[in-house]
């Protein structure tokens, strides 16, 4: 690729605007390389920062010798396509339309504009915009980035941009996948009863999830709300073959008062019985509404407190030592949906309340 | 393909090492043109046969003006592949392993051992040697010849060498596939309460699967065996969405006193409420043995007479107003298999009991 066709982001241009730039350029999960490019560029010109960049994440930070260091992160990948591009700003409505308005460019323009106005803050500032975020974990940016660079995330409270309806959301859910196996004996279908056929033992395994009921444990004052899925099935020989083996992949949100050692242990007795095989793991976080860098930003910005349902890498920071919060425009249920969307006055609320933080608070 | 390549087939040997000779070309369901290559060849050498070659089916006739005509046939394709090529002959116990010598080599040597030495037969014959009889019918190989070349299949009585334990197996069950599906409504995982997880909704497709009951209808003496299985099943968006669609693909195996329409009014009211497609169809024979032509053939080479729960392209003969059997070596349990074998003695049996029919019978 020419340095030509790296496209240019305006970070003079409201936080708006900039959501509608960001959202242009497509980047689904491991196809990052060009909205990297256009944010490490853009980050470069400005003077007051020392930018690093790491495969497709991009860290940017003031250096002023403040007491304290806050982290301000977003993810800039988004899930595939469903024909939800370019954006779109319904002007009646003041909705801004298309695929990460959500989840989470407008968070990401934010955390741009942050950078390119606030050149004195209050605490020294690491902004970072990071990669793959949307697929598993094994290639995410952020737990890249805090392996190979762990001191540069070294911080005393983080802010993590996710979709939160621009209100705080304390702790997070984590999440495990697993495939749940069943197995038969393979024969041919005109002469079924001598096979044992795996798609139909699979039943069982789906009136399991069917009599599935969510555990909603209160944690800090928060209701946080598990759930198991099936997110796929597969099973299959030929049209004429008893299939031998069914595959279910199983996808459990639990609670942060879980350890990822004690939801699979849940997992495992719920599919007793079962050949049960981890794929993913990432653990929850608790709220951590006890801290003081915790209340001192919830002070700050004001509003009530939500508990955050979906797993976000508050959890990783949680695990780095990192106090750490999701904060950004946009409502979470709109995620990952065709209709995505994001209220403009959500962007315009998280720039001005992070802008008073980082300025006024100690002032 | 050069010339030379065409592997050469040595139609003066037996039928058990002409079988072999066919095993050890790999002759997976589109991928026929090799062994049709090598049957054309070989039975353009014979000078009594008249030859016809369409795309990879090899037709080879007598042209003696007897009063009545005798198709012979078998299909040159196997199953795919799995850990069994190249055939493997054990002498102590007389089974010769590997893919395609129980379905259907072993008769297909038989065919080319009767086309190369019954020169003088009774009845005028047709040998058919065609491909693609494993998947969909839309590619089945007998069913284009008959599209293509009428004339062809014109005849007074077929005998087809799928597998029969080297007996006389009546008529056939037909076969209908469809595709049973469940929708619901896409969700991030994390928050699954806000969608509809269809792939939750097919427990009860699967749940019915499990409570059929086969019916088993005595047809002409012979008891049926119908079968419903699930053959495939496939569902899934991504690791965290909650998925839209389901679809199991079904399999129904019905015997002979059901039309094509009847059977798909059955499966449609076993899955009342649901969405059913179907994907492929096609009829069974009923056994026909009141017919001079199948008494006369099943008195030349005696035996019992059993039903056959398998789809053969016997449905296809009784169709074009060919009275049919299904004769041949092979155990049919074994067919599909990955331990599949044939026993040699059957192979010979066959041959032997053709040759005497074919030639002593009217004289």
């Amino acid at each position: 690729m020419t340095a030509s066709a790296v496209p240019r982001l305006d970070l003079t241009d409201d936080a708006v605007s900039l959501t509608r730039q960001l959202v242009d350029i497509e980047s689904v999960s491991r196809n990052e390389q060009v909205i990297a490019d256009a944010v490490e560029t853009a980050l470069r010109a400005l003077p007051h920062l020392a930018v690093t960049r790491r495969g497709n994440t991009v860290v940017a930070r003031t250096e002023l010798g403040r007491p304290e260091r806050v982290v301000i992160a977003g993810h800039l990948d988004t899930v595939p396509v469903n024909a939800n591009l370019p954006a779109r700003l319904d002007a009646a409505t003041g909705l801004l339309h298309g695929l990460g308005t959500c989840d989470m460019k407008g968070g990401d323009a934010v955390i741009l504009r942050l950078a390119a106005t606030v050149t004195e803050p209050v605490h020294d500032l690491t902004f970072v915009l990071y990669d793959c975020e949307e697929i598993d974990s094994e290639f995410n940016g952020l737990r890249l980035l805090s392996e190979s660079d762990p001191d540069l995330l070294i911080a005393d409270f983080a802010v993590l941009m996710e979709p939160s309806n621009a209100m705080v959301e304390a702790g997070c859910q984590g999440t495990l996948r697993v495939d749940v196996r069943t197995r038969g004996e393979r024969a041919h279908s005109a002469r079924s009863w001598r096979g044992v056929n795996a798609i139909h033992a699979a039943a069982d395994v789906l009136a399991r999830l069917n009599e599935y009921v969510a555990r909603k444990p209160v944690i800090d004052g928060l209701e946080y709300h598990e759930g198991l899925n099936a997110v796929a099935i597969r099973g299959g020989v030929a049209g004429n073959v008893i299939p031998d083996e069914c595959v279910v992949a199983v996808n459990f949100r639990f609670a942060p008062d879980r350890s990822e050692d004690e939801a699979l242990t849940f997992v495992r007795e719920f599919f007793e019985g079962y050949d049960v095989t981890v794929t993913d793991s990432a653990p929850g976080a608790l709220p951590g509404l006890d801290r003081p860098a915790a209340k001192a930003f919830i002070e700050a910005v004001g509003g009530t407190v939500n508990p955050k349902f979906g797993w976000t890498d508050v959890a990783r920071f949680t695990t780095l030592g990192v106090p750490a919060v999701n904060y950004g425009p946009g409502d979470p249920i709109l995620a990952h949906k065709q209709e995505e969307h994001v209220e403009v006055a959500q962007i315009e609320r998280c720039e001005q309340q992070l802008r008073r933080w980082l300025q006024e608070e100690k002032a």
